[in-house]
């Protein structure tokens, strides 16, 4: 295992962590200025959220690339169960999207139990139906599927993924070799089976998310932590994802509506380097 | 395995269900008035909270045997772990409160993460420890300590425990005959191990609580559905929780700010005892 300590050639930014330009916070950049941002700070690169691409993808997967670094993944697919579910045209588009952008991942969040059903297994089989009706699709654009398991705190409406268990058993229900999962410290950190599902994805661990979790966590959605602010044992978890040979850039995506988005986005960013450096 | 449906005689009220008589919830009735109100229904049993016992426990647990109820359980310990944590003296004193109310089971909910450490394995064996510190004033007392799990968005402040299977190791850890778990629906609906959980924790299942995911929850702590409003899998649980030997009362407790604990709770107790005959 590379130790990254002091070094942060493995470090990405998800774009959310600057606030979206969502009213009231962020700075309003451009994904422009956030490219020159990151390049200037060194990073490996970067991941947008489709929100922020529009018809520019060809255009802004070049920049990055010229600054020097990779566009690391795409966020996200439309929902693909539970009653606010995309149509698979919808998904398909979104694939697109990342191809265009040149992103070799794209994140699935599933959305919630399918309506007329209760639990989550019957939802898991058919999210790995739509998974499957929409993989051959992306493998023909070169783009990987990583189905994130989110916090139990998001069943009912966001997820029938709940642990990195869970998303390599519907990977093995889709059987597709571009179709693997997304970890996450803030929907993982607390999963004792960690390191062993972990070690069960191997290769199939197609992204890692990096945040802390809040010990006094106020906001479901938007009260993550920066890295060493919460309890997180951010390297084990680490050490798992790379024990299972995950050797991509780590992506800190930080949603903190009472915080990190109230500050100026160059400092967001010196500290995410420098905690990454320290902490990571 | 018995067939309850359209049978209520497996029914217990956790006082929460009411309000708590918290500022603007519940309709302020006193442990008596409850009392008097679950057995004119024909209930098994009542689960209090200590704040509703004050010195009084003695009393109550007579009044309510003397209605032809149970004392099903007492909520619950000071934590044992985390910022928060309580004394040891603090925590037998919350047994020594069941013991005099006759309740047979005391309901653990841990408490956070330990300061100075990261993560929950650490956290899980300290509480282990101080667990196995108090399980032989309970043995000498009759009652016993279920260790509940809580949803994960819980974790870093309220509990160091996520699902049925973090509470049977930290059961192994402590090693004590008194000593098992708690399944509490609203914690463990989106847990696709909880069907194997159970079995593993056969005659350690001490209680069974019954409420409801919401597909929309949009408050952590204060959200819980009725049963029947929304997506957990009811019948699956408890014929999990049965398969494995447990037999005793269904305790509903429903955390609802914004809607029974609005209502009159002669409605919330009506409501409650038609939907589990017809649901659960």
């Amino acid at each position: 295992m590379r130790d990254f300590t002091h070094d942060h050639s493995a470090l990405a930014l998800n774009t959310a962590t600057l606030g979206h330009n969502l009213p009231g916070h962020g700075a309003g950049w451009a994904p422009e200025r956030i490219i020159d941002e990151c390049a200037a700070r060194g990073l490996a690169g970067i991941v947008f959220w489709r929100r922020e691409i529009g018809t520019r993808a060809v255009g802004i997967g070049e920049r990055v690339r010229a600054a020097g670094m990779q566009v690391v993944g795409l966020c996200r697919t439309p929902y693909l169960v539970g009653a606010e579910a995309g149509t698979l045209d919808e998904v398909k588009a979104s694939i697109d999207t990342a191809a265009a952008l040149g992103a070799p991942v794209l994140t699935v969040v599933t959305g919630g139990t399918e309506p007329g059903t209760k639990g989550v297994a019957e939802s898991q089989k058919i999210l790995a139906d739509r998974v499957a009706a929409v993989a051959g699709h992306a493998a023909g654009c070169g783009v990987n599927l990583a189905l994130e398991p989110l916090n139990p705190m998001f069943g009912g409406n966001r997820t029938v993924l709940f642990t990195v268990a869970d998303s390599l058993r519907v990977c093995d229900m889709v059987g597709a070799a571009n179709v693997g999962v997304a970890v996450d410290v803030y929907h993982a950190w607390w999963d004792t089976g960690l390191a062993d599902s972990c070690a069960a994805a191997g290769p199939r661990i197609l992204g890692y998310h990096l945040c802390d979790w809040l010990a006094d966590t106020c906001d479901m959605l938007l009260d993550r932590g920066m890295m060493g602010d919460g309890v997180a044992d951010l390297r084990a978890i680490r050490a798992a994802v790379e024990r299972a040979g995950f050797t991509g850039p780590c992506e800190v995506e930080i949603f903190s509506a009472r915080n990190w988005w109230q500050r100026d986005p160059r400092e967001v960013l010196d500290v995410m380097v420098e905690r990454f450096r320290s902490l990571c």
